[in-house]
């Protein structure tokens, strides 16, 4: 069953607002194993409306359309949607009542306002639609259906469009679609991109069902693993084995196989189990990585305290960087982080610290040191790791490398102590 | 001038990611004054994205495409494109230098990292193109000039495109639009856009040359003022009465008038401006206020210390709070917040200290202080300033509106300490 998804509004070709009902709808399509292949917006104009959902509906089963229910001129894709399908308008008395219900109850706390006439425009449905109660606005929802194919028409609004969809469209399609798709994520940290497909790119070739896709982000992979089937059990069958595969070629690269779970909880889970309590001590990343921490809630129970030690005085004074070594080696060198690190644990008594210094630039680079230069060091029970790297790209993305390198460097730390 | 949007990429289909590329590209193509008529997504397949693709380039007069780059077979929209526009690849001597180069770097901080073939793909550009150097990754940018259109193809990592398109395709799409478009941004701190578009309803109802475009941000108001006419020099002769009116509505709550500035750059520029150095001290951000102060390049000039002081007994060892207030007021009240700034300044000797504490859930909420709740204080020579906050949202939006509110109470107590 193939879906598309026409998103009408001129806001959206302005750039005005982000197209989140996009993702969340491919989301749900993805989940009920719908093959979703096109999205597209198009503006409040009748000829590209026009062309855009003749063509959807000629290519696709289902055509989700979202936004253009409104009571304004502009607002056509009811009208629109209904000519290409080959059905009338005709006024939906149930509809009606609705407005005006929902009309009479605004102006009691809008003493000041007025229904307008184009407001009725919204209880004509193209006939024989089904009619989406609209909770939470005046637009109703459609479900049009017609020589095989189907059009679902959305109000744009978020607050309506969700509400609506999980009430009456979820259940709609999932009648529709009888197999079911199942997928799990492996997320690893510590290996690029191309390295990691480089790895499995045998297990890629051979894919047919289950599914493998990469994706990348800063300093990690997610692989996700997806299968079709008829019932859950199968699925989850199919993928079980292809998943064992990836566990033995990714060893403890593999930071989880849960969708929803990130490297910060991971490591926070870890800090948990072993009862390690943690001190950060930033300079180039002036606090992101403990933020980064502190997205997880329940954080507190692992994270004792955070140091933004930017300046040198900072990095004497609180966690007893020595003079000598900012004057020798300075404030971004492997020894430097040690101590960072070292210091975080005495002055906090922490079990475990991780320091992140280095040159996020633009300015500040030399020769021997030039921008994207950083060292990471983590202490935990009084043995100092050390990491350097040479990070690519402008400031901020020098910046987000550290603060997940710093988070896989503690992750590794963790991890031998735990084999001790 | 028209043009389209094309995405690649299926996690955009699967709804893995946001599009936040089409609303980016499609304020700078708005700015710019081009005409943009479509946004479609199509995921990693030929046949989908050759259709689509010639479809772009069949009907409008620039087509700039985002994602497909990499190295790994799924990347496939330099190979189809060129097809379309009927190019050869050819490899770019100068480009596979760049990955060599990138590659090297990487290599000296993963030392078990290996460069795998896949890579040099990104090297082979469609005969004739230009180039666009890739300072935060391997995938070149490229613009394909044939028969009257344009192809303009970027790399789908944000961190890549962005500053790809301000150095490179900006420039080039000025270059095409003869009509100058000229436009001034007024960001606003401290007042909602509701209250903000109802202030300059009159304006907005007169507008027609210039125009006048509100944009939501968190705790922000950003106003875009636009003009099109024959030359820059008429176009800012149309903007500046406008502008005038602007600021003379909203007097001090505007912290710029420079489209690339940030609240934060402007805070930083206050501070240094007035040899103020700062101390952050943050609870429930968790370093993201003094991260956010640290995105300025050269901060290090006025940010003296940072303090994640999550626990109860950091608050008490770092920065001076009375156990009897958290006793009888908790971590998260207005005294509480107070003493943190204080003891910022006393720690570290700083001029100022802003502190922030508050619950960003979703647990540890109470009927007294639900989640949301925050207080944020600001002491500047002595003197301190509490705000208190009741947030809506999950927890990174409790988190996000706590930094920019904290900035923008740094701010004010600057200017007023500047009146003085």
């Amino acid at each position: 069953m193939v879906v598309e998804l026409v998103c009408v509004g001129t806001e959206i070709l302005l750039g005005n607002i982000v197209n989140t009902n996009a993702a969340y709808l491919s989301e749900k399509c993805a989940n009920l194993g719908l093959s979703l292949y096109y999205q597209t917006v198009v503006g409040d104009n009748e000829e590209r409306m026009t062309t855009a959902i003749a063509t959807a509906i000629d290519r696709s089963d289902i055509v989700i359309l979202c936004g253009g229910l409104g009571p304004t001129k502009d607002d056509m894709t009811k009208e629109i949607t209904a000519r290409v399908m080959g059905r009338e308008l005709v006024e939906d008395p149930h509809t009606r009542e609705r407005i005006q219900a929902f009309m009479d109850n605004y102006i009691k706390s809008q003493p000041e306002g007025k229904i307008t006439a184009n407001n009725w425009k919204q209880a004509l449905i193209p006939q024989g639609a089904s009619v989406l109660d609209n909770h939470n606005g005046t637009a109703p929802g459609l479900i049009i259906e017609s020589g095989g194919k189907t059009a679902i028409l959305l109000p744009g609004p978020p607050n309506e469009l969700k509400p609506m969809f999980e009430e009456a469209v979820y259940p709609y399609l999932r009648k529709k679609q009888p197999e079911i798709i199942y997928s799990e994520m492996v997320k690893i940290c510590g290996i690029g991109e191309s390295k990691a497909e480089t790895d499995i790119s045998d297990l890629i070739a051979a894919q047919t069902n289950p599914t493998i896709a990469t994706y990348a982000k800063t300093a990690e992979v997610h692989i996700r693993v997806t299968a079709k089937a008829s019932s859950e059990k199968e699925a989850k069958q199919l993928i079980k084995p292809v998943v064992r595969e990836l566990k033995l070629r990714f060893g403890k690269n593999i930071y989880t196989t849960d969708e929803n779970k990130t490297l910060e909880e991971a490591v926070v889970e870890l800090l948990r189990a072993q009862h390690l309590r943690l001190t950060t001590v930033e300079s180039c990343t002036g606090g992101a990585l403990s933020a980064r921490i502190v997205n997880v809630p329940g954080a507190s129970d692992v994270l004792k305290q955070g140091f933004v030690t930017y300046s040198n005085s900072a990095k004497k004074k609180f966690i007893m960087v020595k003079k000598s070594t900012l004057k020798t080696y300075g404030a971004v060198s492997s020894k430097c982080a040690k101590e960072m690190a070292k210091g975080g644990n005495f002055t906090t008594g922490s079990d475990v610290a991780v320091s992140v210094t280095g040159i996020a630039g633009p300015d500040g680079g030399t020769p021997e040191k030039p921008v994207g230069t950083v060292f990471i060091a983590c202490c935990l029970k009084g043995e100092t790791k050390v990491r350097e790297f040479h990070f690519n790209g402008n400031r901020s993305k020098i910046r987000e490398q550290s603060v997940v390198n710093a988070l896989i460097l503690l992750r590794d730390c963790i991890l031998e102590n735990f084999k001790k």
